[in-house]
C-alpha cells in the first residue's frame, strides 16, 4: 500500500469511529505526517483526494477558521467521477437515460408537495423561460431534474442523481445539434416540465412518474436517433 | 482555480475529445508539467485523484509497460467515495436500503438467464454455504447482490450498485450484532438468495423483483429494529 493510502485509511477510521465528525477539523499536515510516520507530501496527496471526493474542504485563511474541515458533498464528488467516466466513453448515454428514468420516476412518485426542492424546481423553470440559448437552458434543465429527484428526500438517490448532472448536461448539449428545430423542442420541453411539476405539487405521484419517464425518453428519442449509444 | 485542478481539466478535455482513450497512456509527469506550466507536484496530485476515481492506473514498472494508463473502474471509485460519506454519517442506512430495493428490483426484472454475472452469483452462493463466520458471509452476500444488479447490463446502474458494496457490507456487519439468532437468519438468507436466483434464471423478473425487495427489507427490519437511521 502506498503511503497516501495509509493516510486515507487512517482518516476513514477516524470518521467511522466518530472521532472525526461533520464540521470537524483534520489535524495539521505536519501533525498527521509525524503521527503516521509518512511524508507531508503523502498527507497532502490524501487531502487532495478527500477534497475531490467532497469529504473535506481544504484549509484556507488563518486563525480559528484555518485548517481542513470535514464536509458532506457526495453529489458533486460522485459527479466529477461519473463525468470523467462518461468522458472515457465507458458509460453509454442510453444507460444514463434509463438510469434517469429509474431514479426520477421513483423520486417524483415519493415527493411531497411543499418541500423546498420543489420551490427551487419552480424557480428554475421560470429562469428557463428566459434562457437566451440552448446551453443555458440545458444547464438549468439538468438542475431542474436534480431538484425533482431530491424532492423525495432520499440522500443516496439525491447524491446519485446529482452525480449524473454533469453527464446529463454533456449528452443533452451534444445531442441538441441533431434536433431539426430547437425552438419547437424547447417549447415542448418547457410545457412538459410544467406538467411534471404540477402533478408532483398535486401529490399525483403516479402521473408525475409517467410524465417524467416519457419526457426523458422523448428527448433522447428525438435527438438521439441514429446515434451510437457510445456517444 | 488551483493548479492541480488545471491538470484535471486538461486531462478531462483530452478524454472528451478522444485524444486520450481507454488503455491509452498519459504523458509523463515532466512533459505534462512543462506543457501546462505547472509544478510536477501539481501533476502528481492530479494523477492521484484520477487514480482514486478509477480513471487511471498509475505507472509502475519500466519500458513499454511504464506510464499511467487510462482505465475504467467507476464502481470501485464511486464506492470509496460513498463509503467515506457513509462514514461521515451523512448517508442514512435507511436510504441505502431503499436505494438497494430500487436498483436491485429494477435489475433482476431486466436480467436475462445465461449472462455470466448470474453464473458468478451462483458460485458466490456456493461459497456462502461454506462461510465460516458472519463477516465472510456478509462480504460474499454484498458481492452476490452486486452481481445480481450487474446482470441487467446497464453500466450506470452496475457502477452505482458496485459503489454501494462497501456501505452494504458495513451496515450489514454492524446490524448483525442486533440479531437474536445468527444461524437462523443465515439459513433464511441463504434460502432467499436461492429463490431469487431461481426466479431470475427462470426469466420470471416480476417474482424476482418482489423476492429481492422483501429480502433486503426483511434483513433490515429484523436487524435494524429500534436503531436510529443515522447508524
Amino acid at each position: 500500500m502506498r503511503t497516501h493510502q495509509l493516510v486515507l485509511e487512517w482518516i476513514e477510521k477516524q470518521l467511522s469511529s466518530g472521532e472525526l465528525t461533520l464540521g470537524g477539523r483534520l489535524p495539521g499536515e505536519r501533525a498527521m505526517a509525524e503521527q503516521l510516520q509518512v511524508s507531508r507530501t503523502s498527507v497532502r496527496e490524501a487531502v487532495r483526494i478527500l477534497e475531490a471526493m467532497g469529504v473535506v474542504r481544504a484549509g484556507v485563511g488563518s486563525g480559528k477558521d484555518a485548517g481542513t474541515i470535514v464536509i458532506a458533498e457526495p453529489g458533486s464528488a460522485l459527479g466529477s467521477t461519473l463525468r470523467l467516466h462518461v468522458a472515457t466513453r465507458h458509460l453509454p448515454v442510453a444507460d444514463i437515460v434509463e438510469t434517469r428514468v429509474l431514479l426520477e420516476s421513483w423520486a417524483v412518485e415519493r415527493a411531497h408537495a411543499g418541500v423546498p426542492e420543489l420551490a427551487e424546481a419552480s424557480t428554475l423553470l421560470d429562469h428557463m423561460d428566459q434562457a437566451p440559448d440552448p446551453i443555458t437552458f440545458l444547464a438549468l434543465d439538468a438542475r431542474f431534474h436534480v431538484a425533482l429527484a431530491q424532492s423525495a428526500g432520499n440522500a443516496v438517490v439525491s447524491a446519485m442523481m446529482a452525480s449524473l448532472r454533469g453527464a446529463i448536461e454533456n449528452y443533452a448539449g451534444e445531442l441538441t445539434g441533431n434536433l431539426p428545430d430547437w425552438d419547437a423542442t424547447c417549447a415542448r420541453l418547457r410545457a412538459e416540465h410544467r406538467a411534471i411539476l404540477a402533478a408532483v405539487n398535486a401529490n399525483d405521484g403516479g402521473a408525475a412518474a409517467e410524465l417524467v419517464a416519457a419526457h426523458i425518453r422523448g428527448f433522447y428519442a428525438e435527438a438521439g436517433v441514429g446515434r451510437s449509444t457510445e456517444e
